[in-house]
């Protein structure tokens, strides 16, 4: 075999793997060991059209499931990889790596609970994001990172950016699971829940913590200007009393968001609506407009 | 001029006005004598195309005009013939008649006065909807009669609707100038306009009229759903505090309602967006789904 | 006035005149007087587009309400005019009348009644009918004529191409009042509406001529093969045992008809969808494709 | 051909493996050993776009063919291909794993006989199900399931959708070979094919196990309710009279179902028209709407 025909056969080769690399990939069942959790947690991935081809890396979306589901939920009935695929192909949204975390298996939710014995919010900033941001090819910077969920994962993705506005350039709570209750229906919650409270001390700092417009009130604006905020909540949707005084409360603080009350309730059909918007705000701020 | 000429002349005034009578009108500029303000009234009215040369009856929408503005609004910057005849075309409306009355000349506005002085509600229910409802081939079941407005117009359309659920199958408030003031507030609003209430019985009751949470708690339920509504207003409305808390106050009541907050502010263009949307929901009420 | 400027005038005068007759017209309160019902009567009709500026003459589908209505019912709600001007321009359809009589006033539905005071059948095949075709450019061909109707009246529908097949080349029942009753249970609802039957010896005859199945079963095939039928019922309407019984009771017999399912329940919605399909049916007929 | 090329070849052949993955798959000749059986039974498969290069599970729809036909005749004559791929593109369905087991070889049919000899449908649920459910990545509960097929095999999918509530989440009939015969006609049809019956006692058990009214008769509501049901029969399908009833006896048990009667004959332009509104439907299902 002469030169010609092996650089023929290089160009060739490297061509066909071009190809292959345009369509997008979706792995809905990995998982990874979380020492603050103590086992393994599993984590669903879109991989953007281009992604094993190239070797530049890419903005990442944390996009978070609602309660009783898990990983695969955005995969399934969400259709993440169909969406994201048109709308980077219509070039509404840019490429972009898309990290689906599983809060279901052993706990429900996204936070540290009140004794701080089960820490998922801890394993999502100290192991989840830092392992996957090392092992794709994800930038890591605080403007190339969103977040964003539905239901729970929107009471997720809303407090995450709240308490770590340095590290999300935009964040999109949909439908958002974000309680008006006060300390004292906080405390009957857990007492219900027959919660045995270690530190009775640390109580209000929790509650604050965890109370959406509290955390609005106390936050520092600067650090929640520093977000791009885009809320969606179907008028027909249950979660509809948070999510209005959340909009009400932001807007006397002045802290600037996009909000949305569209024809819809609380399910699939909405959410998928949602899913091109958000990818489209989020590719904005990674774009800088 | 001979005789022929004449007859000639005639016959093409005839063709002339029958062909323009198959396209939309739009007068701007008429006017009624009211008893009840005792003065010369202006409105503005939409005939859909085919009026003329039909001799079918329409169902009516009354879409009133915000504050500072005046019949006119509606029509010059409003778009209505554009926006009406475009969505009647498209099958998205169905043929009707809009009337735009005046509510600035004299006083601002489309309520009585705390005095009762100026009684601009009681012109609107005696004698405007009775004048123009006999004067075109207007439907007048309440099946076939909506309101709309926009911010002072979006106040006028929803209280309308909350006092006279008899008469209106549909309420669209765009924008509405709703407002959450206590009766302590409402007292020294009036103080501040300089405002002598002649009699101090009937504040309460001028109060629970015209306070938008008041009347949903106050007003029987099944009124308030004999009527469907439609509320829009902008995540960058000023306004935006009132229309979030019918939304809520509305919810707890249980009175089923479409509610929407799109991208955009206190202004024409997110008015015109509203538009069509508008014409097809109250369409939906004429057309019984 | 010299005489070009007379053939101009007159020239000028007779395009603008073709060019309004472009247009259809409705006309939705019209009414002719019955000596049979002793009564003035109502009715609406749909001239074509072109119907005034030319002189030729069309086909005719009479188009019947259903039962609460009047023959406003297919203008205002069924968007006759919108429907059908664009199933015209579109050629799906061909330009022909449509006839709307009022079957609500006096006494409901588009029968005799069983001691023959009430002769509504009488009335539409003796007076109405007579008196709109002469009226009017209509054809009066067997197979120029055709009739379709909702619920009530496609139940009118169904037995009045049933009874006289020899005057209409379609028939298009939708969500047809057809029931399957006994003799026994027909006997229970006169006694139940407290109706006294003069002649006894007629009511077997009546129950034959007014009960789908039975109809059926006595009516000469060749008669019912001579009409082209075309049924539609949603599969939500609470109509469907009668409608999915004639399928089978014609299968059985042998009478090619047209059946449809569709998605959807006893409302206009379903028969707005429906009317496209109706006109493009019986246009077909007038056609003989 | 030295080593070199043999490298080149590698990789050239990887890359256009890779390429290959992003597309679907068929295969219409694979098989499995039965032990039911007592032999080696034949399906067919239909793998999503993306299904080889991504590590995601999938939905599963069983999709039955007619009698006479085989495991081929939803991808010869069904293009069960190219219509899959065309409604996962467009949004219309979710991507999904579609089996078409062989019903024809040995004996015809879905069910096992009744001397309980031949047990087809012991294998389907016993061998075929958890064979493939295993081998390609398919989700194994309930919701994630679907069954559809075309006359015979739209009785097999009543059948097994009304035998087994607990494993399907919807079922497709499609010109459903259901029959309303009688016990004596069953008997009498045993005797015609000269089938010994050897257990007498069992057969009134048998009869009405596949008996479509006596299932929809005997089954459990709530299991029948548990199953989104779509059926859809051409009005020129000779298969009219056991569809209309079932329509018929399931509104009379209230059991939720669409049902369709399309312009239309027992063909396959008929379903392959079908074929695009079941994989929404049953995506719907998936989807969680």
């Amino acid at each position: 075999m002469n030169r010609l025909k092996i650089i023929l056969f290089a160009i060739l080769t490297f061509s066909l793997q071009s190809l292959v690399a345009q369509e997008s990939k979706v792995f809905d069942n990995l998982s990874m060991n979380s020492k603050i959790l103590n086992m393994e947690r599993k984590y669903a991935i879109y991989l953007p059209p281009g992604y094993e081809s190239s070797e530049r890396s890419y903005p990442v979306l944390y996009l978070l499931h609602g309660g009783g589901d898990d990983q695969t939920g955005w995969v399934q009935f969400g259709e993440v990889q169909h969406i994201a695929d048109k709308a980077i192909k219509e070039g509404k949204a840019t490429a972009m790596i898309i990290i689906m975390p599983d809060a279901n298996t052993g706990r429900r939710g996204y936070f540290n609970d009140v004794n701080n014995e089960w820490r998922y919010e801890d394993f999502f900033f100290e192991e989840l994001m830092p392992e996957v941001e090392k092992k794709y090819r994800i930038k890591s910077e605080k403007r190339y990172r969103a977040i964003a969920g539905l239901s729970m994962g929107g009471g997720g993705s809303f407090f995450y950016a709240m308490h770590r506005p340095d590290l999300f350039s935009s964040a999109c709570p949909l439908s958002a699971a974000v309680r008006n209750n006060t300390f004292e229906e906080f405390k009957q919650g857990l007492e219900n829940q027959k919660v045995t409270v270690k530190n009775p001390n640390t109580l209000t700092a929790y509650y604050d913590r965890h109370q959406a417009l509290r955390q609005i009130e106390l936050n520092d604006a600067e650090g929640m200007k520093s977000v791009k905020w885009y809320f969606d909540c179907g008028d027909d949707d249950f979660l509809y009393e948070g999510n209005s005084l959340i909009h009400i409360a932001m807007k006397k603080k002045e802290i600037p968001h996009e909000f949305r009350i569209r024809d819809g309730a609380h399910n699939w059909t909405y959410w998928r609506e949602s899913l091109p918007e958000v990818l489209g705000f989020v590719s904005d701020t990674f774009h800088q407009k």
